[in-house]
């Protein structure tokens, strides 16, 4: 199978797992195996690494160091924040959650658990563009004056689609103040400027593998206290127990600190590409971009819409499935949408905006990266066009 | 602060974090970055080395690889298996968990957590020996006819005793067959034989980092079906949600099968260590070894009472802390007990043994691995023995 893996290869499917950015790698194990929580110099030593990484990551995110923990990756951060609403719900005080039908499983799946255990969750559809709307969310505040929690991630792995998350708090903060309100930022990470404390949000979930960084390793920023569900030997200040994985920590750190300053520019970078991208496809007359309003204007990143990493796009009588073996036949490496709703997929983002099972099951998800180009995008569209003169 | 790690240092703080086992690595982080969920070739890659990884790690352990779990740690695998029981108790079906007062934190603070959230846990005091005794457990069983879940660690990671595991299993399974029976390992694996199904246990939770591992991998033993709290992208089965450790899994497996074929011969050079530190510490006035029981005697592997790998001595008059710290003065890297119990130290192990405050104060954690060895020893004898005339 490793023989597959060669420079033949064009991979389409950042959004699931990102190439690791650099090969070098300054961490030294030997120096900096020590437990960050023992007393004496390798610890320390340790310590002082992990520190470091979570003020060089908070610095990236424009937060304080102390709103950073390190958690295993946003799957486990998204958790944390979910759960600490059973904690509250145990101890009496009433809890729901609010979330949209775009969310990842790990919020969706997660939001099932805790109604199961007793704390409602209510779900907005999202709009024909795949956002949450202003109206939708007021209408959802108001008709449950339950709810305590409100989860909308910022950048939709499925379809790109960027929430106007700034407003969006705005709007559920007028309606009620106390509200927490997390975001999950996997996809915006690296790709979208991201100062946190503009957001006005209490908490946002970031994995480091999504941006090049290593497996295993992410972040919950945290604007205040939690009650946390799991507990242990009370490191990250006790959000997240088990030995800290300085190493991860170090790897995230150094890989959004390279990230960061070159967001716009990358991002000016990555809205060519992917404009070039919807141009050639929309030039098929099988291919049908998702959603349909999607075009490849490219608007300021201030503005956008739409991450200019992500697309999805429909083939018509082509299964998703079937697309994306036949690409990988030929060296290319798509999804059918989200790598984390394996194999039972229900298209259930597609679904809550109008779109009919028939044309989601078709579509298939390109998301690009820093070393895309052109010639990958002109060998992709040449090998759909011929795909589609087979199929 | 790395000027002192250097090899003038004696690290004898295994038991917290193993420094690496290797330096070369094998891995190839640019051909298996892709995400194991992927349907492409760089997908199927990554799920290639992640399922020959677990069927590594299960073939070291003597089970399936169908009951091999990856975890960001044994930390998280605790808690996965203590939350099932919240699960089943929201869906109506009474719950309650029986512990040790000696287990790690990740089992005893879960506890506390699932008491809050209407789950019971009682505790069994431990013996004076570290050990739970087979008449504890079977009162506590007795007493508690509601019990549907047993938690018991295999090697303390304070005191080294080892539980005579077999055997409180049969007692537990006579007493009530249907329990589950739940054991954290991470002391044990890589250091006592570990055919896990010759233990009769449901669930087991294991560290790469304590045997050389990287940080932030783990194993849960799940012997099977297991209701889980977090849910995600169905990755591990359900068990474990968050995109898969390809990387992880792999160093795991590779250390894990290294260290399997040499534990009975690692096992007999630790005891020849351990029983001449223990002989040397016992000839120190001032030096109790904890519990008193223990002997520079080494039993065959399978009569163990103790691991050979941990040791746990007070010194008259002088807290742990002091200690650690001076010994850390003078290049020795020994701890307070568990790094896991962090700052705030109760001793609580400790204290269910019978030992009193003052006595548990003064102690501290000497914990031994693959090369220390005798000049290491000698020279924190020698270096104790100087301590000793200056406080």
């Amino acid at each position: 199978m490793k023989s597959n893996l060669s420079k033949n290869r064009h991979y389409f499917d950042w959004a699931a797992a990102a190439p690791p950015r650099g090969t070098t790698d300054e961490f030294d194990e030997t120096l900096l195996f020590g437990n960050p929580s023992s007393l004496y110099t390798e610890g320390r030593a340790a310590r002082s690494t992990l520190e470091d990484s979570r003020r060089r990551c908070a610095a990236a995110l424009g937060v304080n160091t102390d709103e950073i923990y390190f958690t295993s990756g946003a799957t486990e951060s998204n958790a944390i924040v979910l759960f600490s609403t059973l904690c509250r719900h145990t101890d009496g005080i009433p809890q729901a959650v609010l979330t949209s039908r775009a969310e990842h499983p790990s919020i969706i799946q997660n939001c099932v658990s805790l109604t199961r255990a007793g704390v409602p969750a209510y779900y907005i559809d999202v709009d024909r563009n795949g956002g949450t709307g202003q109206d939708s969310l007021e209408k959802a505040l108001r008709g449950h004056p339950d709810i305590t929690m409100l989860a909308l991630m910022h950048v939709n792995n499925e379809t790109g689609a960027v929430s106007n998350l700034r407003e969006l708090v705005k709007t559920a903060r007028q309606n009620k103040k106390t509200l927490h309100i997390h975001s999950d930022m996997s996809q915006a990470l690296g790709k979208l400027p991201l100062s946190l404390h503009d957001f006005d949000i209490d908490s946002a979930s970031f994995s480091a593998h999504k941006i090049g960084g290593p497996r295993g390793i992410g972040i919950l920023y945290l604007r205040g206290p939690l009650r946390t569900l799991y507990k242990g030997g009370g490191q990250e200040h006790g959000i997240r127990p088990g030995t800290e994985n300085t190493a991860g920590a170090f790897r995230f750190a150094r890989v959004l600190e390279t990230l960061t300053p070159s967001i716009r520019k990358n991002y000016t970078d990555a809205a060519k590409k992917m404009s070039y991208l919807i141009n050639s496809l929309s030039a098929i007359d099988r291919c049908t971009i998702l959603p349909e309003c999607r075009t490849a204007e490219t608007p300021d990143i201030s503005e956008a819409k739409f991450s200019p990493y992500i697309l999805l796009a429909a083939f018509e009588k082509i299964p998703g499935e079937v697309m994306v073996r036949a690409l990988d036949d030929e060296g290319f490496a798509v999804s059918t949408g989200s790598a984390c709703s394996g194999k039972a997929k229900n298209h259930e983002t597609l679904k809550s905006m109008g779109i009919s099972d028939d044309l989601a099951s078709t579509s298939i998800r390109i998301s690009i990266g820093w070393n895309t180009n052109t010639d990958d995008i002109n060998a992709l569209i040449e090998t759909i066009h011929r795909i589609l003169k087979q199929i």
